[in-house]
């Protein structure tokens, strides 16, 4: 294992914070947040010194029916302008777009015309040379670029290797650790980062970590990869995020120890909006079936299913789980 | 650090679990369980394998009014001799003893007229020596002993480690690491274990875990305890305990690889009995104020009163916090 980085009296220059509330959160409510949320999400992700602010998914309208979503599934420029006016402030814009989905060709023009400033793609190991042809149009086109890949613990070892490999010779900034269902322990954590490290440090780039909390363990596992070298974190707003969500960016603001990073506008920000959107019956966060999915490495949709329809029978469940 | 023991592919003889859902989860209904309520939990923990099952304090009568409390605060022989009979299995049966508020000397008898077998005397640094009286007649009367030290992030170190000493020396057979506050990093665990596992090894005593979630890290404090050799962890029903509660059974079933221990029986008494106690009004979980108390290291008192009275107003509560 490789010794630990920086401690808790101090901190790490290489560490971001990449806000995701809305791309994340808004697969809980089809991207269905009204304005007034998505300004005050910006200004608090401000206040907060968060580094990076996603608004969302770049999906091509050919794919999905723009009915059938809030504005934030497709991230025009116009509607990320509408909000941050030229941004004339230290953090970053971000999309993010899936392999696939994304009519990177048509739709990722010229940074110097657009407010984002960085493209995160989202791929899974498989389809690794498509993700490497968006992320070399993004960066033709001048944007910073992460690429995510996606079911970390369902890919196998010799190709994610390869594929790690691949990213590091490519233009790309940083690469993430994407625990998708939210089924790695800790010391798995551990053990992966160590892998990415190892490849990324070799070509001069960051990693980063999104995690799950399908087994409470998005924060643990969140700073235990911070812990080994992992540079770039992303947290959402009281977790929001697919079913179990993510990692919460208050939860983030108390371990890090830069002074930059401000706690109190995070906590004002889930007091006035993330509560209310629960209220309204947006549901996200650790339940008992998320635990069962984690733990047998599934994604989450039976689970999401489960709490919808308020079903408490957690036995019967996990006894038909994988075999529905 | 020291290096970790076992692996997520094999299991370690010297684990064991201790539930301590009625001795911890009392906290949050002044001990008011049914008797059906711990009779299913006897039979859960016997059909899960769990190794010891905690029934409650055992407080003097003289210090608490019977009235206010359910009986499991007193514990009293009669009352665990009514769940279980002569308790003729391998699961073992523990109360906890907290020092000066147990009449030890009237109320702990001969272990051979009792179904008592682990008394866990919990303590703070500065009444080690009471302590030690308590652990020395509990010996003498039979039992098997802990000593749970409470609160050790408040505790100075050079203490910590002379408490260690005298408890090594001690007829004890185990101590236990308390995370009363819910405040320690999985880094500060594993720095913590290794003290504690040093001094015990010395001694051939073994180490625990009681692990509080107010950071959503009881989990993930109490498995990287155990890769780092602790061998008795604590967990309760749904994390039921204190205000943000404690580790939960499930989650701890789902970790550890000994087929002895199952799952199904813990997703069947969930289903059946914390759901329902959660729709009675008992209170207990994470919360964004248990983040703050964790986070500032303080008693979680005030955050148990703030989601008592349903406020939300979490900044306002973090900038008090300390200073009321």
């Amino acid at each position: 294992m490789a010794p630990q980085k920086g401690n808790l009296m101090t901190f790490r220059e290489d560490v971001r914070v990449l806000d995701c509330t809305i791309r994340d959160g808004g697969l809980c409510n089809d991207f269905r947040f009204t304005d007034d949320f998505v300004r005050d999400l910006y200004q608090t992700n401000l206040a907060t010194g968060t580094d990076y602010m996603e608004f969302g998914y770049k999906a091509s309208v050919d794919l999905f029916n723009p009915e059938d979503f809030g504005k934030w599934k497709f991230c025009s420029d116009e509607d990320i302008y509408d909000i941050v006016g030229d941004n004339d402030t230290n953090m970053k814009i971000s999309v993010m777009a899936d392999v696939g989905r994304t009519d990177y060709k048509r739709d990722i023009r010229e940074r110097s015309n657009s407010p984002v400033d960085l493209v995160r793609v989202a791929t899974y190991v498989k389809t690794i040379p498509a993700a490497i042809d968006m992320i070399e149009h993004c960066a033709k086109m001048g944007y910073e670029t992460t690429c995510n890949v996606m079911a970390v613990t369902q890919a196998r070892r010799e190709d994610l290797l390869e594929a790690l490999e691949l990213l590091g010779k490519s233009p790309i900034h940083t690469v993430y650790i994407v625990d998708s269902y939210g089924s790695l322990y800790p010391e798995e954590i551990r053990d992966i980062s160590d892998m990415y490290l190892e490849k990324m440090d070799k070509y001069g780039k960051q990693v980063g970590i999104h995690a799950h909390n399908n087994m409470q363990l998005a924060f643990a596992n969140t700073i235990t990869a911070c812990a080994n070298g992992v540079s770039m974190l992303d947290a959402t707003m009281n977790g929001m995020g697919r079913g179990a969500g993510n990692c919460m960016m208050e939860q983030l603001m108390t371990f890090l120890r830069n002074p930059k990073y401000q706690l109190p506008p995070v906590l004002r920000f889930v007091e006035q909006h993330m509560d209310k959107l629960r209220a309204e019956g947006v549901k996200w966060g650790y339940d008992t079936p998320y635990l069962l999915t984690g733990y047998m490495d599934m994604h989450p949709r039976t689970a999401i299913a489960f709490t919808k329809d308020n079903r408490h029978d957690y036995a019967t469940y996990f006894a038909n789980l994988g075999h529905e």
